[in-house]
């Protein structure tokens, strides 16, 4: 049996993971992973000139959090979009997912 | 066209990729991906002090196993939370997913 | 408020990044990001033999791209597949996700 949650993902520059992780605790989530990366985005802020490069000495970081509340996920992207990416460059989508067991996400 | 398939992910300690690997291959995954992550569970066990420590000395692995039956999912998902969620961190979840050729998922 | 929108993923070998860049550009995605990765394929042509090793020293990159229309994010998936899959390892698959802004996805 599973339950259904929402995954907030949220990539951008790596010198923000202690600020996007405040503002995920003050969003209801209770834990997150994240992972290296690099890329290209839209305005090219996020480009590197040496595609290859980037894939060795990745600059970015691609952060998720999982939480069973559409509202919350919704309120982390929007938070994190609203304060941080107007200066720095970034992107924010939300993935629904299956859950085993709800209470892991839920602060305690 | 594309086919309904499903995704189980497990985010655990390094350490156990091997044995992880080993309950994916016996509910009918044929094939996984990893990358390295770091990140702080709903216990704390998987947080680290220094976060911006984290992200480059990544102690966690993501691991990702697509299967078209929903059953299969499911069941890798169960079978790894229930023989090392107890005494390990981590946390596993489904999604869903959309493939282009069914047969590369399938065990031959 | 969020919008429906598709995110393609491609696993492949590393050295085709700049390829599949290409490709993605072509078909209407204007950002992608990508992770180092490891794994198992189904033919076991991403195999190592040492997992452990592939943890640490990862050969394959996990590259994504989100575009607002399935067509586009199916249009990436088939002419990736098309293009290297014979003779390069690799998976693709799309999902689905919801973006809060969605002319951040849209070429200019």
């Amino acid at each position: 049996v599973t339950h259904q949650a929402w995954k907030t993902v949220i990539i951008t520059e790596k010198l923000l993971v202690d600020r996007v992780a405040e503002i995920i605790e003050a969003n209801g989530g209770t834990g997150y992973t994240y992972v290296s990366a690099g890329g290209k985005g839209s305005r090219g802020k996020r480009a590197t000139t040496d595609r290859a490069a980037v894939v060795d000495g990745l600059s970015n970081v691609k952060i998720e959090v999982i939480t069973p509340d559409h509202a919350n996920a919704e309120a982390i992207a929007e938070a994190v979009a609203a304060q941080f990416f107007e200066n720095f460059s970034g992107i924010t989508y939300l993935e629904p997912v299956e859950i085993l067991r709800q209470h892991k996400f839920v602060p305690a």
